[in-house]
């Protein structure tokens, strides 16, 4: 059992290749007892991205605030609050804040959040 | 892929012992492709809850709307927007919307929504 106000779970800097203005908060991880999936709130300054890039593993995503899109090859999806997504594997995708900044939600297996640790 | 605002998810009223003023809309399931968790939300009138029940498998909880508690034998959480929670296997538990109703998104492993499915 973990219950927290997101507020309380530490932001850190995403220090990685093609990443800017993103700040990420695990809010629920493996450490917690969660068998398969962590859960991490992204905040994107204004402007700010995540890299443009494919995984094998799904995102399942939930916009907390702010605006922005969602990139794929395919096209450009706009995302703001009640918005979700899924973005399934091996699909190369970004996620772009507009002019107020995003704040989403992103669950993802946990060997998806292998690359976040100790970073 | 899939990118949907909540409200073109039908919400349907679950009908499950224990139940009251519960609706469900299933975000992202199996059926979009997503390799292993469903993603519900869940939205309880004023004075709704869910059953006081335990099951082997977890939840993920993210608060969306207004408020209430999520009960557990070892005591009570208030829920509120900005505030997330695991329900780990087993443990007997009960939401509880307040008097303003509560929304929160609930991910559970694909098996987890079996029950709630052609409700």
């Amino acid at each position: 059992m973990k219950v927290i106000a997101i507020e309380r779970a530490p932001a850190t800097e995403v220090k990685m290749e093609g990443v800017e203005g993103v700040r990420m908060r695990v809010l629920i991880g493996e450490e917690d007892g969660a068998p398969s999936f962590t859960m991490r709130l992204f905040e994107l300054e204004p402007g700010g991205h995540t890299p443009q890039h494919a995984h094998p593993f799904e995102h399942e995503i939930i916009v907390r605030a702010g605006s922005g899109t969602l990139w794929t090859a395919a096209g450009e999806h706009t995302l703001e609050p009640g918005v979700v997504a899924l973005v399934t594997g091996d699909v190369e995708h970004q996620f772009r804040a507009g002019p107020a900044g995003m704040e989403f939600y992103c669950l993802v297996p946990h060997e998806g959040h292998l690359p976040y640790k100790d970073r």
